[in-house]
């Protein structure tokens, strides 16, 4: 089915750097059989890492060589203007040649979205892309967006998010009507400002093929009320790493309880299976990390932080994206809100 | 010490009404020998309950009938043109006369606020009022401000929300200098909006009695970096309502790993001390609820769903703002940012 699929993939990006990558490669060639993959970066330490598994990756995988890489604390201008010769441009570039169908890394945020917006474009009727992630629920996941991209939003770019966000949930979660709120301070129609109530009124008249629902508060997100919540990029960013710091949170109190006594400790132990798999519900490394929607092409970013099993996860979610035709759903959803809706 | 010092209660208010109420009064009175007590309410009910204590209560407790009350669901401005006969109406009136030093309601905070903003006022020098609450972090405990008073925030009003929320970590916490951070996407400068940006430069600029951190991200607010955490009312709102929804997915997901199995059930029972342990670090009673900060008045919400417990820490967060003297602060704090540089 994924006769031709290639992923491109900037190897040198993130903390962990290439033997990550290559870890996270084996685990994706034996998921996906059908898929090849390009690999950007330094050609001397690839062909090292890749050279132990030689038989595996035979046919499947090729390495470019790029001269540099961009830091994680490069600002996005400077990147844009001086690291042309790095893994994470010329990763991009695979896709914009039409040579590979997705891009994955796990490098500089803000570099991926500035090179992202200027080889690749953003996707006609879409005023500005947007960072998604997927949240888990007590029913399921959410797909949750804007989580950084844009800090000031109004109506129309709300909007936009919803489009992209519905598209979205699905191609991956292969739901035919996706439900669609916008994160707002109260449930009732007069609440929030201008941009939330403006975006609402658009979305009720459209003909989109989502079941929108309205205005959702920050706590109905992970109740599993819907599968895409739509918020502007400030708020999104601080949401998304305020959780993160509260999973840390209850990891360290819950740590130090279940160390206070031997009853604890031994409970702990029995329940040790039971504990791992609510960590692993909640592990942030099995959500795909951030998926960059609007371009003309499927990016996605792996957490800076990742190990193997989240990389190998990004590779599967770019994967996914590019099988249910995410671009080509956003276009034809993007053109069919009304454009006196619009306007208005 | 607090010799004459006065509680005025809203004992219609929230969910769970006047029964809560006197039963939290029961914890209230003994944690607080010197402290006296005005219920609000429909007399012949908090009679009654009064009457099983009546030694108790004898002294201490007065009640006050009023003919009606505010529904949780009422809207802030009919609340406060059609409900001057309610209890919250008259539990707020309580402090404005000066017979009480501060109002405890866990009814509806739009109509709380409104009536409070209209019979108490605004602190001088204070553009608008804003709602604290104080999360738990990994070094002690957090004020996090605006909670969703103020949809939309500029420069200035952050600044306020940063010398309130300072001057209630100096007066509940006993810190000489608390550490305040401004939330934002990233901790670079250039880093937001016009708002936190123009917040950063005035604080920067300031004297006040605090270590202004600059700004900080989502994650650092439960890391303990900082003891006052800032943000828009939108934000904060949905930040709040957000870690509420996502306490109550992994009690969810908690409840279903440790069911899996023999083992893990054994192993819960066992550790059930420490899961207890960790249940209250993360209890949202135990941390006072929506304090509202720039009202001349000390007035705080309990949470609408509360029991006795959670009111009863409410009446303690209020008594432990009248004690602290909070709006001192603020008055004094407010008056030492240079003009020029509010202005600016």
């Amino acid at each position: 089915m994924a006769g031709e699929l290639t992923v491109s993939i900037d190897a040198m990006g993130g903390d962990a750097g290439p033997a990550v990558v290559v870890s996270a490669l084996v685990r994706s060639i034996q998921r996906h059989p059908a898929v090849k993959y390009i690999l950007h970066g330094d050609e001397t330490v690839l062909n090292q890492l890749l050279a132990k598994r030689k038989s595996k990756f035979a046919g499947r995988v090729s390495v470019r060589h790029a001269a540099s890489r961009v830091a994680m604390d490069d600002k996005p201008s400077f990147a844009l203007r001086r690291r042309r010769d790095s893994s994470l441009w010329h990763a991009i570039e695979s896709v914009k040649s039409g040579e590979a169908e997705c891009v994955v890394s796990a490098g500089n945020t803000g570099a991926l979205m500035a090179m992202g917006m200027f080889q690749l474009g953003v996707i006609n009727g879409i005023s500005r892309p947007a960072i998604a992630s997927v949240w888990p629920t007590q029913r399921g996941q959410v797909v949750v967006l804007d989580c950084g991209a844009n800090i000031e939003c109004d109506a129309e770019l709300l909007v936009d998010f919803a489009i992209m966000g519905e598209a979205l949930a699905r191609a991956v979660f292969g739901l035919p009507r996706p439900r669609v709120g916008l994160v707002n301070v109260g449930s009732e129609e007069m609440k929030g400002h201008d941009a939330v109530k403006g975006a609402a009124q658009i979305l009720r008249q459209s003909n989109l093929p989502m079941e929108f629902c309205g205005f959702i508060e920050g706590n109905n997100i992970t109740e599993g009320v819907v599968d895409v919540a739509v918020m502007d990029g400030f708020t999104g960013n601080v949401v998304l790493k305020t959780l993160e710091g509260t999973a840390k949170l209850i990891a360290f109190f819950l740590k130090g309880s279940l160390k206070r006594s031997f009853l604890s400790r031994l409970g702990a132990i029995l329940a040790s299976g039971a504990l791992l798999a609510l960590r692993r519900k909640l592990d942030p490394r099995a959500y795909g990390g951030g998926l960059m929607l609007g371009l003309n092409g499927i990016v996605v970013k792996a957490h800076g932080g990742t190990d193997a099993i989240g990389f190998a996860y990004a590779l599967d979610t770019a994967i996914e994206m590019v099988l249910g035709g995410v671009n080509n759903s956003i276009v034809a959803d993007r053109a069919g809100v009304k454009p006196e809706a619009v306007a208005s």
